[in-house]
């Protein structure tokens, strides 16, 4: 702690937004002037690097600035608190089973032999197929739906409208009738514990098993995960992703906006792939791709760099071919 | 049938999960090992080919394994039996019709004049606007929304989310005002027989006419169809993709996962386009395009293959530019 | 008016689509042979340009025969007119404000303290959060979620499924745990006048502060818009666009279909940008890019051509260094 001990601070707010009374966190060198010019109360800064000392506003030196401001902003905002019970316009099936604690909020739908754990929410339009379950301090934002046998771990957050266990997308093509015949699709989708899951995101349930998405990992909105996908813990995608069927990503995976990902293959833990990317083949453990196909990034900034001379190059082969023509032009004059 | 005929069989699954009394497939070479080693207890297996014999391991030989499997698996999974009826909870305008084999969940909404065929099932949150009409055997799962004057045929699976007949996004820009002025969306969306629509997937309505998907067509989750779209019958659109306003897809097109296809083109029948790319031009009839602009599959592996070897092909231009320049000086000092 | 002026118009049309009594327009001059064929009664030409004159067909010239047409529309598709009052199957909270003008239907919920303004419509499943606002004339299509504290402004129309305020997507790393730390994202969105927003697009709230929708832009389906983003007015956001955080656009800016945008970058005023390109860097006002990650669509035009060539170049090279070998040999030879 660097400055005055006994300010109160009442809030938290980024380094531009936050007012007296607040703190607010430094993460990167490139906001330093306005850690000279917030109006922030007090400011977590890293243990090491020289910050601004000034009348007023205080430093709390601390390991990771970022996280300590997570924490510190959660207890400043525990969320809302909904009163338990069911509501007399929700509709939950007679085999179902609600927690005491838990709210249902009006036109939330808890099907036949459904589970809802402590504390859970279900806002309103929520639905929860036959069997689905949801575990203790979850929240389901409006008008997300749950199919049927599909399960729901701790703490999880499921953003307005995702759809958890929809029918993966399996055909048989009967050249004779013609048709595209479903292949049913009877497996479930099963999500860890911590995870939260974006508004209009969709995870697909299995063809037969499971669909996984493993311990704290967080999807963003608008995220395809198709049937039979295993997303390991603690991974990270980003908004407008796409995984086809049976892909299977490791512990830390990131991928980062609009990136495609092709079925039946591997992308190892802590591997990391760029935005828009289209991954065709298995990431070892680690590696960072891009492009589509995706490559090596190492790769990919070499071949893109490579292509903004290609127009440049063009003219330098027809430059050498008009001289080369010449040479061999006097060569010919020359020679006996 | 190759092995024991009276073995009983009471499931399905794939022939990594499949285990005794089930029936799994053996669709391609690269899962013989699987077979070697499945606890199903029977496979059904190619008229051709070796199957490695296995006591308590049945063989049913089939033409395509793949179609087989899905007509069986049906059998067993016939999907959820739903009471006929229409739910206190849910709303029904008076002048809506609802047969009276069909289930209606609560908070399930039906407009005005809006038809509802024979064993039609809508789940909580469905919406069908002002004479909307869903034919016989139709499911419509939680939260989709189907809009005034829309029609969704027979045996229609619209998945979780699904939007059909949302405006066109169509507007002309007034400089004076300034403002986009919207254009009133007033045709409609028009579903055939057998088609299904995947999660948060959106089918706009036409400005004027229809847009249409053809019988027996697959959607996937989150695809977007813009407004005065045809797609043909029979074709298959995989997650993400977008088809812009008044293109036309013709039978069995194939739709990757992630392309984008502009307006006002038409992608022929049997067509395939590659995940990811964008097509700006009108595809031929049974042509595979690739790419983003997309060009034919044949050119984009060459121009694929090529980029890569664009690094050293820079170098190997610097380094004939080098030795030329030698030559050309060895000429001007040799030449009398 | 060049023709009959008595003939009486009962609605519009397309060139193609429209019949007798109906008034289309001419706007691109490849539809010059549609006017000649079309059965409509009359059609709104360019000021300048020669029409096709004939018997029964009227024309009237005005400077934009688009926005006349769509102005023109608006007057025959005024739209349906919902009675006022808040359904019986509705839920609104004793704190919430609703106008008497407003139409509440069935299974609609208005949370604490929210507010309704006049001649709003809340379909079916709408969901709006504690203390949001919306404001006259907007209409909310089913099941659209307003999150707590988000304000909609006026004449806005949000479609089906819509997201508006679901939680930005912001974690901070704690190795320890291990966990992503969730960052509460305590701001909203505020949408201004005259928005459109499409069917199942999301637009996250603040991690504090505001999200912005400036008056009068239109957003298509399936786009995300993520935390912080400041969007100017008149922009147009094609579907399945994406927008990182903090990204600020201008004002009538252009983002085609599935574009996207990093975070914290500035696209300015009046700049456009190609359908699939992901921009990483700034755009400057008026500026056109292209690809991804986009250059100025002039380079990128440049550098798609010569990829085009470059299995050709390929073997030019090739065919250089054989001749440049030939050459060097000679002289060795040649050469004292």
């Amino acid at each position: 702690m660097v400055g005055d001990a006994s300010l109160l601070i009442h809030g938290v707010g980024g380094l531009a937004d936050a007012g007296p009374g607040e703190l607010s966190f430094f993460g990167h060198p490139k906001y330093l002037a306005q850690v000279a010019s917030t109006r922030a109360t007090a400011v977590l800064v890293p243990d090491a690097g020289n910050v601004p000392l000034r009348e007023g506003l205080a430093f709390i030196r601390v390991a990771t600035p970022h996280l300590a401001f997570a924490r510190i902003a959660q207890l400043f905002h525990p969320g809302p608190k909904h009163p338990p019970g069911i509501s007399a316009q929700a509709f939950v099936d007679a085999s179902a089973s609600v927690d005491a604690t838990a709210t249902v909020m009006p036109f939330a739908s808890v099907g036949p032999g459904a589970r809802v754990g402590a504390r859970v929410v279900l806002y309103p339009g929520v639905f929860l197929g036959e069997g689905a379950e949801v575990s203790d301090d979850s929240v389901l934002h409006p008008s997300v739906t749950v199919r049927e046998h599909c399960q729901v771990g701790k703490r999880c957050i499921l953003h307005a409208s995702a759809v958890i266990g929809a029918d993966g997308f399996g055909f048989a093509f009967d050249p004779e009738t013609p048709a595209h015949v479903k292949i049913p699709q009877t497996g479930i989708v099963r999500i860890e514990d911590d995870v939260e899951i974006g508004a209009g995101t969709c995870v697909d349930r299995a063809t037969s098993g499971e669909t996984v998405i493993g311990r704290g990992t967080k999807i963003d909105n608008l995220v395809q995960v198709a049937h039979n996908v295993r997303v390991g813990a603690l991974s990270i995608l980003c908004a407008q992703a796409g995984v086809s069927g049976s892909a299977e990503l490791g512990t830390g995976v990131v991928l980062a906006g609009q990136v495609g990902v092709v079925g039946h293959i591997r992308i190892g833990d802590g591997a990391k792939v760029s935005a828009q990317s289209g991954v065709a083949h298995d990431v070892e453990d680690g590696d960072i791709v891009s492009g589509s196909p995706a490559v090596s990034h190492r790769s990919w900034i070499k071949n893109h760099s490579a292509l903004q001379k290609l127009p440049a190059l063009l003219k330098a082969v027809r430059d050498l071919e008009r001289r080369l023509a010449t040479l061999e032009l006097d060569e010919e004059t020359t020679l006996p």
